[in-house]
């Protein structure tokens, strides 16, 4: 169904656990070549013979030198993850075994995989296709309940399935377009210009809702980059222990990603959140607001998506804050009354009773933080789509779509301005190209190149 | 054949691959229940109804929730690693998804494995003797040809086999004195006293030779300690960096290692150089010695294995020269003039003929640099076993094998004393005892613990 690459019959061979010291590592090879190649380092059996779905164990050899023992796991074309032959070699997890163990492999006539090769593999062989493929990465880099949500969903094909629907849609309101170019000298209209408004604007919903959905799911696959703001004493940094001591996420970093802020990752209900410029909290520093000169503080945190006002109730008065709420009005925020414990909640609802919904909380005494955690996860869902629906958490995949939805409203906009049938069969054509390249029944070498190079080895 | 440890019925499970991002981790079950456990989460078969060595592809599910998409291995009791039940889960390489996966294991009744924990049911169900688990993890950390060789020779049962010859000796050497015990009261001496005293011979002959093989054995496991010294400017730093530009070792660190003093390692001929101290060679630090007081300088690289004295062959007279050997001489050391590219090869060779040996090296022109690595194989290898014969790295079976020694001495003095036969059996008992301890024939709980203890969790 795709392009073919370059050097596709050849063997490729890469290490598919993390690097370093552990129990156990496995190497994987893939191509026509996969099984004989190990074959040849595994003395003691014909696993040419061996039925796919076996597992052999024994020492690996290359001419005499033992290099380990290890299990084979045996895959045979087509019933395998890429669709060639996959041997797959579990050895002891020692960067020295699997550095030896490669290089055996290669002297035997495989090469090293490049990022991303094996799924590469995979999709060319039509396994997967493209947003099930780039879901795998995603599922590897997911750390939330969310994120391993939506990954899985894309894995199993979820995204794809709406995307075939939508593009049904478009076949359906082309072929009747394409009917009436058929019959162009006669200038007879087929297709009923009411139903097929109905058709395109259907689309349109659709795929304005999957890129409505991708504000949230960037939020669930990078997490909601949240600041801590107020004066100095609010209680910044007594709030951010508060929520760390039982928030705190364990994030397995990427290799080769490089935070430019200092900052504290903590996840709630599924969704992660990450407290940036904590740096300023820990230390104190006051760089923080001082009146109502708020501006410079808040773009300092233009990169926040959320922003937790923190003010302590005894010290402000509702004049005061109501200019500070002025002010953040083009923010998502919340207003964070602290210190509930030294004048008392009810004292404090009283003084700001016509401020605007504050949530009184007393970090000291970890009072109404659970609160202030809801609020957080409400903020993030507010106008987002329901998360049982698909959501679109692909860069690539929401500048697709928004092609696909500028097609639809030149589609729209030509029907309205009495467009003729070639005109309009044109634009269908380019929209229905950019849904192609989204799953990848149209694609390029060097699409697929860049998109697979964004993997990491061994998958 | 072992003691058994308490809640041994039951199933483990552990991440067996290294933390973090990768494409794949395995997720190891051991024990009664692991098939039945992984098949709660795996509802698309029935895994007890299928096959050893089979491999599984299918949804990893808990209640309705989708974990990932796997492959359980199956392996059954007794044809496993650790003789139990195994299921290995192959899932994607996402610490997020690896917790979620061990945790619903946990909910269907399999318990977090103790570091070890799986080589130590392979011992105790007689799958592999103690010496053979222990060099599982040396295998593990084996990070040069020399150590990955010795840990594979150990784990196919090399050692195990050397002590079983000895003990085998001891055995006759002991048959022999309890049959003169029976007879005891008629004074009679069944064993011919000479081939006694030469079979004691032979034994002690065999452990002085594994025990010295125990020094190279800690080089080959844990590297040479190998300290550059030399007045300023004499040249250390060009060249540490010319040694380390060739053959810069990659050494996976160890979870849990620390490093006293900043080090950098290198890989000559499958031997690992630690160069230690060279913090104090990068900065130029001028806290070498200063002309003959080098004992402070010494004092300071108490742990070298081995000391290159590296000097300026145009700044430093023979008479000087030789009044640092001198001082050298408690150390294996080697002598390299430097700079020869300044007042030439030959030249420097007559200046320092009456000197002793001297490696000539230009590191500015990395001239004979090769020769002096030459030399620092060498002096590691001098009077050291061969490298084909077995040899001892690990500190337990060390102090082991000197009981074994000093009880094989005692009933040498013994026999030379004329001691009576029932004293004699008492030594050689006592000499049998620790050959056991080696092999694990003879354990106790603790000890076990703690030897497993070691390991890494999922091995």
């Amino acid at each position: 169904m795709n392009t073919k690459l370059s050097g596709w019959d050849d063997t490729i061979v890469a290490l598919a656990t993390p690097p370093g010291i552990g129990a156990l590592g496995i190497i994987r090879l893939s191509g026509k070549g996969a099984i004989e190649i190990v074959n040849q380092l595994f003395p003691s059996k014909d696993l040419a013979m061996e039925a796919s779905h076996t597992l052999h164990v024994g020492f690996l050899k290359n001419d005499e030198r033992v290099l380990d023992e290890v299990v084979v796991s045996l895959y045979k074309a087509p019933r395998s993850y890429t669709g060639e032959n996959i041997a797959e070699i579990t050895c002891h997890g020692s960067s020295f075994i699997h550095q030896q163990i490669i290089e055996a492999c290669i002297e035997q006539g495989a090469r090293l995989a490049k990022p991303g090769e094996f799924t590469q593999r995979a999709f060319l062989n039509g396994k997967l296709d493209l947003t099930q493929a780039e879901a795998v990465a995603d599922l590897i880099a997911s750390n939330t309940s969310a994120s391993h949500k939506t990954a899985l969903t894309n894995i199993r094909g979820g995204f794809s399935q709406t995307l075939k629907m939508l593009r049904e849609q478009l076949l359906t309101f082309s072929a009747l377009i394409e009917l009436e170019l058929d019959f162009s000298g006669e200038d007879v209209e087929f297709a009923d210009r009411i139903q097929l408004k109905n058709l395109i604007s259907k689309a349109r919903q659709q795929t304005e809702e999957l890129l409505r959905s991708f504000k949230f799911g960037n939020v669930i696959k990078n997490g909601v980059n949240t600041a801590i703001i107020g004066k100095p004493n609010a209680g910044k940094s007594t709030l951010l222990n508060v929520l760390l001591n039982e928030e705190r996420a364990i994030v397995s970093e990427m290799p080769g990603t490089t935070r430019d802020t200092i900052e504290e990752v903590m996840n709630i209900d599924g969704i992660l959140f990450r407290l940036i410029d904590t740096a300023g909290i820990r230390s104190g520093a006051v760089d923080e607001i001082e009146t109502v000169g708020i501006e410079r503080s808040l773009q300092k945190r233009q990169d926040a998506d959320i922003v937790i006002y923190l003010f302590d109730v005894a010290e402000i008065e509702a004049p005061e804050l109501k200019l500070i709420i002025a002010e953040m009005n083009e923010f998502d925020f919340l207003l964070v009354g602290n210190k509930v414990d030294v004048i008392g909640e009810e004292a404090a609802r009283e003084k700001f009773s016509t401020t605007g919904e504050i949530i009184f909380i007393s970090a000291k005494e970890n009072a109404h933080v659970d609160i202030l955690k809801e609020k957080m996860v409400g903020l993030v869902l507010q106008d987002n789509v329901q998360t049982e629906n698909i959501i679109v958490t692909n860069a690539r995949h929401y500048h697709a779509l928004q092609e696909v939805n500028r097609s639809l409203t030149d589609i729209e906009e030509g029907m309205k301005n009495k467009l003729t049938s070639d005109l309009l069969a044109l634009d269908i054509r380019r929209c229905l190209q950019y849904l192609g390249e989204i799953t990848g029944e149209i694609t390029n070498e060097d699409q697929l190149d860049y998109i697979f190079s964004k993997f990491c080895i061994g998958k």
